[in-house]
């Protein structure tokens, strides 16, 4: 049992993701005292879903409570900075979704606060926690594969693809500026950096919209709708293309998209490095493809076969599929472990991962705002530099 | 939060599977009361390590222990029958690992105390428990792919390829006269039954010991050894070839192996019907392929394209991988709900499909004991039939 | 050029598999002189198509004629025997479409017949000549692997899956007492033991006509019709199972079938030997998967990572798919090459051969008509060994 | 027989490529009347490994020679311009290898002296003629996948990774200024603009030379070297990172590298539409991804299940795998017909496509030297416009 055994959690927010949240919170070993939703009624809905001890009437009260050590900010994108801000404020540890903030100010403020505060504070790139992902990144800056020269895929997903798909990350005013390259090209990012040890320190981006108009009423992520009721206009990007330049000279290109039919969630992602290169696909996460000039290898999650660190993730043998949810358990448990220790294991995506995110993606919309000028990325100041 | 919110489990035995058992109680909202180890010594230290409230002294005590509700049978197979028993006579539900017992004697006698007693008895075979399976059920039992015809596959493990690995599985003593077949073929031949409908009522068989001799000290399962200590022999099959047919007029074919290089846990079958042909490799469970004359779709575990049945069990958007510990967090809440409601959701692997195994490879054994003449397997009783 | 130049080949039978020869004799340099169909008629037609210098009036006339030096056999399945013997008592060089005969009498007679005449006698058991057949052939043979303890797989197709498709092969008068095992089958069986140099000494089978009845006018293979005209009983068999022991200790099983839907040409088969499994999917023929305990490879057709018998069959740079017509074009230039230097490559299949696939057939068709009783297969004779 | 039954045909250059459109040559029914390598000696033995009739001195004398009909143009890239001119000024019909010139002046000369002479004038995007790809042009162009918004992919090799490998492309001097984007990135384009009917309008690229130095003395493509000579400094690029608009509206990115280990000629392409996306792997051509909101398709190169213009380059039944060799023998039989019948098939490649690819890498060049600036590509002229 993890060392979050007695913490205690409270979870905002009680959609899809939330939910996971709480998943991961009670298998760590955690009480998940309190859950808040939108309203006073949801809230009391979502505490019987989730299985909490108690409802609170909205989130500012969840973020004040005595009885809570951890508040996981699972609610829409623009509540993050103030739901964060004030449970920070209020003594307690935090994971908070991406992004972490609608600009760059509210980010630096959560991190600094944090800090100030000596609270954890994680975001979940939980993508991390995939144990060929560990691999992948041994074998890269672990000198074994060669310098890394190139580094490229994508992140798309349909669920966005029709006019009648519509949710509030849509909205600019409730989710961000950035809808698709904020929402999952930020967790490509991270995964392209994480793993490679490299940093992307400029680039060149283009956005579009391609369905200009939905409807106007959202609904949840992942969900359908059939109606034909008012539409309104888009002002969120449905598409986004970039290319990068990282601080160890290698180059980079991602495309990123919310309507590519038949495509779930399909981050892809590979790195050409001198000796050997490395491809990764979040949809069958069991596997790394290994290429060197005289073949190919696929390396299997088999924890006999893995480097420590990325065998510290392998929790069922070989051939058992390990999926998404093992991820976020992982996560989780990690971040409580943290609490409980004081000290965050290695590879834990905090505040500060979470604000270099959000100045990616202002540094992609300004990119794009600029038709695609070459575009510079602030270095991550050195306290928050990945060891 | 599902039925199973203040169950009090007990788990015997705590290795690999146990403590999968163990998460998956906690996660169904079980408290988790007790554990049982091989010795007090081992008890204590796995209370510590699967966070259960107490350790008992022995299997024994636990199963008659007041404060358990029921009973998870993770110990070596040998004592499957005798810790089933003792948990049925004391009034628990029994979560029990297959094979239920060394014969079908043993097997007869607990579905008859389940019964008898009026207990929830259930058996993880927890592939089931992929969504894609319960797909391929409704397409194939539903008569949308025609009538079936033949069906096919194979499961492959490489852990026991060397003279080097040893388990107390490899005992005839400890593990029954079956190996290979009673762990592994039998989920297989379960799954081939329980996606189609049909019953396997005869079949021919072929077993051979590939490996002679192997280290005398056993290890945990999917463990590996290095030594180069003393050596037994070894007597129970490492491979098994058989040949079926069914009562609705297929024939069917399967290849099982422990010792197959790079094969970790390829569980892969076919379902060839008039119509259409489905396959599936647990390997890869979010995919269903599915063959027609006029081209091949692969259903995507995707909850809004799935049928209700398997809709059910996709928990989360799709692209977003499910594994292994999501079937078995899943059939351990349906054991729970089962003992909460007093009634089995569609689906629920009981003791009568543990019995069914054993009668299996008994038919198993018995032809390869007889040059593979085809041998005939009993009918399920009425009672016990599936819907 | 291969020493085929000035070779003068002939071709009997103008349906798919006769253009495939044409195209690979001209191909390695041959004029093709003759060509003969079921009609003169037809014959002119073909010639035609297929480019030939002229038309015979019939197969006979052609194998008789001065001016052709090889006979490619492409009739229906009874013609082989006359026509193969025919054109040997000519003086002819044969190469005979499998089955060779429809009973081994008449293979053994074609195989003496060829021995005598000092002739070239080859059958297109084609899949041999993929690179990656090879490189498995001397992975396995060449002791890389360790001893082989198991093989099994597959052949599945599905253009006989409904009662409208019709084809002289179903007609046991016209394509002799088996169907499936004989025209796929055997390929099958020569790759599991061309590429282990183990040979089945014993096996135990089942088959089944699933499709009872169907149309009575054939047409040509792999086409399909949609007619409801008369229907006539079928007497061959759609699938087939069989199990198998080999000389060097090996079990083994394949899978055959017709009647599989969305399956084209599914030949896959799997050797697992002690230290590494091989796989080999002619539906992907570019690559060979390799597992070892520790990890999988993916072997590629790349000449410069290929040992030398295997390379000598990749024509074209790694990535650059050869396939199908390239193995027939690399066996009929092997052909060439043995009549224009009397001595034929390593791996060339012979009309021992195609007389062993006959055996193999017989076998299996006599323990399928004894209940799967396990019967013995005649050894190759020393002569015929493959060394 | 193609109408191409009595052309005669000759080749410059005989080099991998050259002894490609050789083989296709003689396939299609021509006479291989001449070969001309670099010297008289190597055509003298480049004609008797082709089996050409007889050897020119030169590429000069070749394109010259009376009983030449059509000339195949395979020499390195700086000589593509000046043999093509005096090929076609000679009368002859012309295969010209890309890049057709070093130069759109070049290319456009070309482009007007073959319609001057009324000419056939192709070059080998082969690509095309894979039965998946035009399979995919059908759905795309013909609506049923609804408007184009995104397409992208990559053209990945790795035979010049390392400093060792070298090859006279490398060097400007004689393979021009663009190497990875002008030898594969061209391919890419032209399959992405061929199958979606869409025109690169605007583009921005990002270059790099990741192997500044390598082996002074050249090898022949897809070679390898191990030897430590004299290095030189490389003035190509070997990554190419290309974003672009087209006229239709919709946006597209790729990735090209010829130092990728692993990837062997790893062209991956997908387009993604309003109601569907489609994708091809080269290294895969028998299948199409097919997806779309509610699940994914597997078309596969079945003749019966694809449309006319794909089926009609489905020349043996599906699941025999098609390759590389039948899409050069298939061009080239178009070729052969078009020089025959006066009129080209669709789909030819012919040089205006040629003359597109130098536009388009002029751009890509143009761009990567004003630090990825978006840039114009040239329209095509309504005269070379496809239909």
């Amino acid at each position: 049992m993890s060392g979050g055994a007695r913490l205690r959690a409270g979870v905002v927010g009680a959609g899809f993701i939330g939910a996971v949240h709480a998943r991961s919170a009670r298998l760590a070993g955690a009480r998940l005292v309190a859950v808040a939703a939108s309203t006073p009624e949801s809230s009391r809905a979502a505490a019987g879903r989730l299985g909490a001890e108690r409802a609170c009437k909205s989130g500012e009260e969840l973020v004040a409570a005595d009885d809570v050590d951890v508040v996981h900010v699972c609610a829409p994108n623009h509540l993050h900075l103030p739901l964060a801000r004030a449970a920070l404020e209020a003594g307690k540890h935090v994971i908070c979704e991406k992004p972490l903030a609608l600009d760059d100010d509210g980010a630096a403020e959560l991190v600094a606060a944090a800090s100030a505060g000596g609270l954890q504070a994680a975001v979940p790139f939980v993508y991390r926690y995939y144990p060929m992902v560990r691999e992948a990144r041994e074998r890269l800056r672990g000198g074994r594969s060669g310098p890394l020269r190139l580094l490229h895929g994508t992140y798309l997903q349909d669920w966005l693809s029709l006019p009648a798909d519509a949710n509030w990350r849509v909205e600019r005013r409730l989710g961000g500026a950035s809808r698709a390259f904020a929402d999952i090209g930020s967790h490509w990012c991270d995964l392209a950096e994480f793993a490679s040890g490299h940093r992307i320190v400029r680039l060149s981006a283009r956005t579009a919209t391609v369905v200009p108009e939905r409807s106007a009423s959202g609904t949840a992520a992942f969900a359908r709708r059939d109606d034909d009721g008012p539409r309104q206009p888009v002002d969120t990007e449905d598409v986004a293309l970039v290319q990068f330049e990282t601080d160890g000279g290698a180059l980079g290109s991602v495309v990123v998209s919310q309507v590519s039919p038949g495509r779930k969630n399909r981050l892809w992602i590979e790195w050409d490095a001198a000796d050997a290169a490395l491809a990764f696909d979040q949809e069958q996460p069991e596997l790394l493809w290994c290429g060197r000039r005289d073949g190919v290898a696929l390396a299997l999650r088999d924890d006999a076969a893995l480097s420590a660190p990325a065998a510290r993730f392998a929790t069922l043998p070989a051939g058992h599929p390990q999926g998404y949810g093992d991820c976020f358990d992982a996560f989780v448990a990690d971040v409580y472990a943290a609490i409980a220790d004081g000290e965050a294991a290695d590879g834990l995506p905090r505040f500060a991962d979470g604000r270099r995110a959000v100045q990616i993606t202002e540094a992609v919309l300004g990119s794009a705002a600029a038709d695609g000028a070459w575009t510079a990325v602030p270095a991550p100041a050195l306290a928050e530099a990945r060891p």
